[in-house]
């Protein structure tokens, strides 16, 4: 099977690598506007050629669209134009914006729209990396807007990649990322903002911070690139987590500024509770990233 | 050389541990209130025996409090009470009100203050694990206050634990404690908290979950009777913190509400730095933990 890789980074890259390695693809026609990152992915092997977009996706059996959320919008209708026998996905963190923006196009029924649940917050081609999705959920919005033979295709990519389905509309996918996914960013970029504010002294924090701070600030080195965009096209259920959040935030300061340390024990006894949900979630063997 | 170690759970019994694998330590005499502890901490080989606080720190030379902060303010000043020749450390997560608390004492010399910058988001004896603190650091304060041959002894036990030793006054580590620590618990909780208090469908956090959602709320497992002291004896740090975090925040809100993405994009840019300050870290061996 020949495949069309359009964003040959830390997604797409991984993607192709992965498919290749398996067997289930043969020749990786790759599409990468930043020239750079062109050159590392031929280097790397992540992709076979790099070709402009409409040389790229012909003669190709799956088109895999792997570019910010935003750019996905404006290029998917183009890809939807050219396609005859071609399959294409996306893999964006937000999917009502770009299912609405092809809701009527003659060739709606050719494109699926994914969510693969891994990434790290690194980016680009050199972050790409083999068998990253074993194991791990996808999300697949919105399957009865594509054709069966459609689906099929990209549901047994998906299988080669070890992956576990799981399918939903682009409305209840886009609020449960907010939740589980988008949120998560904010925090971590927002924390990482405060203690470089008030930590002037950097030789301190790197002395001192600590396996705990790294985890809660790792997001924080994600790619403006990429997720401005996402916020911007989840932008009303990120408000209404971020108001949630900041609510939760506000619980911690009145107890501390009123220490009232009973309901600060309470507060903390209920977010022990999230221990159990993410132990039951390995144990069902749905370990998944993003 | 033998230690007493009151409160065998992930800390003192890391120690123990580890100190008895490297050879500096013979015999480990354990003081654990909680009965299935110590149960734990004698299968586990944590402590050669367990007794009652005042037998087992006759005929120590180091006495290592690992209690939560509010219990080792209460034990400290009567610990001191009965030692003669042995030298007396904490590990706790606070110093200042510890350190204040027995500023009077006759034996005070005789006390080390220290913070090992090393912890899991569990506790108890079976969380303790060999090698945990080698190549992180430890933070000791107020090193004047302490018999220069007490403060020798304590420098040995956590070399040979493998760790790198960071000076300062009581007041400045519970400052950068609350920035490189104690926020990031805060903010954990309170995310856990943000997402159990919306996603009632507890499977589609299961399913979706990612990795950079657990990465942030890891530390929203950890035990209440070790952070609700942490809290109170830092408060007035955590709230100058917790505010400039919140303020933070509210940046990020206020550029969706406005769809301000040129300053939400200067955030994220702001926030990337974290990752520098990180990497450089990591690069002069200071990898720590907590």
């Amino acid at each position: 099977m020949k495949i069309c890789v359009i964003g040959i980074g830390l997604i797409g890259g991984s993607i192709a690598l992965t498919l290749k390695k398996k067997g289930l693809v043969s020749y990786v026609k790759g599409v990468e506007a930043n020239q750079q990152h062109a050159e590392r992915a031929l280097a790397l092997g992540l992709a076979d050629e790099i070709l402009p977009l409409e040389d790229a996706i012909h003669e190709t059996d799956i088109i895999i669209l792997s570019v910010p959320v935003s750019a996905a919008e404006n290029m998917l209708p183009k890809i939807l134009d050219h396609i005859t026998t071609q399959v294409v996905m996306d893999v964006g963190s937000t999917k009502y914006g770009l299912v609405k923006t092809v809701k009527d196009h003659p060739n709606r029924k050719r494109f699926v729209a994914t969510h693969p649940m891994w990434g790290t917050e690194y980016s680009g081609p050199d972050a790409a990396t083999l068998n990253s999705f074993s194991g791990k959920a996808v999300v697949v919005t919105d399957r009865e807007d594509s054709d069966a033979e459609a689906l099929l295709k990209i549901e047994n990519l998906y299988k080669t990649l070890g992956m576990h389905i799981v399918y939903m509309n682009s409305e209840a996918h886009d609020l449960h990322a907010a939740y589980v996914s988008h949120i998560s960013h904010i925090t971590s970029f927002a924390l990482a903002n405060t203690v470089l504010e008030k930590e002037r002294e950097e030789d301190t924090i790197f002395q001192l911070a600590s396996a705990g701070f790294e985890s809660t600030v790792r997001l924080a080195k994600s790619n403006p690139d990429m997720w401005v965009p996402i916020f911007m096209q989840n932008r009303e259920n990120v408000l209404d987590v971020l108001n949630e959040h900041i609510t939760q935030l506000r619980k911690f300061k009145s107890c501390l500024e009123k220490e009232n340390y009973e309901y600060l024990r309470e507060l903390i006894e209920k977010a022990n509770k999230i221990g159990k949900v993410l132990i039951e979630k390995q144990n069902t063997g749905l370990k998944n990233k993003v």
